[in-house]
């Protein structure tokens, strides 16, 4: 019945497309909506180790908060003198980029009807700290290069890599990683 | 007594400078030791909730692991059409930037001999979502710009505030964030 072949499911991937799709057409009406402002609050701890909680946000025109209080921990590991209390601040940029293009491969691939059964991937960051320790001037302090392979399930393998593709072209840490972003810092002493 | 007020104290602001003076000089005599890689591998869930597990890394010339296996969630929140199952993976680049400045804090301060008696900061980015749903060209996926706010309590105000332009000046996670990295993305299906 073509009725049946013609409609689409809508929730595929986990992924609300009747929402989403709702979502985008309310921010075409009104562009305002579409304005982020998304923040972290740290206190130190101890030696390397500390504690953000990300909870309130601005979007869609109003302060907001999420479900919960969101709480991360970060130290460094025993090998570089930390307590090893959390994973490093830098495995968390790669944590944000993986979990930012999945989340982007879930949401291409439910609009465009394409059906996922196993997203996998990990990420590779190389850093000499010999750059962060102030040995070399000619080592950078950050990652040298970040490497991810994905491991991708479910339809047709050319449209699941498509839907790869877009996502790291919709990706907002991608862009932030490979393309900078300006970063202001205030101290207040006292 | 003199032999009192001019030894330093091994620990200071919860870091083992000792052990830190000897990393550095271990460093400098084999500069291998600083060859660093870190890996998260992410799993996809549902929709836009992920989950990152943090746990081997390379370094000082082997294969380590942390004290135990790191695990993150990230997600959209319900207003993006996700489950708000975690923070989202934004968030995490403003939690790493805080993380990792923090600990240079930490670790600067306590190889100059500043006491720290509280560090916490907040972290702002503002981002305007037209980029990442595709609806303007002219709007780039991800922030736009991050503001730090540290409020610094300790020793002199003055030492302070060089303590936290130093960190900046030697952070990993705010080299990657202003000056961006190279991103290869390799995709296996099937």
């Amino acid at each position: 019945m073509s009725d049946i072949t013609t409609t689409r499911p809508a929730i595929r991937n986990g992924v609300d497309t009747a929402a989403l799709f709702a979502t985008l057409d309310a921010i075409k009406g009104d562009p305002e909506i579409a304005k982020f402002q998304f923040r972290a609050s740290n206190r130190w701890i101890a030696g390397t180790h500390s504690q953000s909680t990300m909870d309130g946000f601005f979007g869609a025109k109003q302060e907001m908060n999420h479900a919960t209080a969101y709480v991360a921990e970060a130290d460094h590991p025993a090998v570089l003198v930390g307590a090893d209390n959390g994973p490093t601040p830098t495995e968390y940029l790669l944590h944000a980029l993986a979990a930012c293009l999945t989340a982007g491969v879930a949401n291409i691939a439910a609009v465009r009807g394409v059906n996922l059964t196993e997203v996998t991937s990990t990420v590779e960051g190389d850093i000499d700290l010999l750059g962060i320790l102030g040995l070399s001037k000619d080592v950078r302090n950050g990652y040298q290069q970040i490497k991810v392979t994905f491991n991708v399930k479910g339809d047709d393998p050319d449209k699941l890599r498509q839907v790869v593709e877009q996502s790291r072209q919709r990706s907002a840490v991608y862009d932030v990683l490979t393309n900078g972003v300006p970063v202001s810092i205030d101290v207040v002493t006292g």
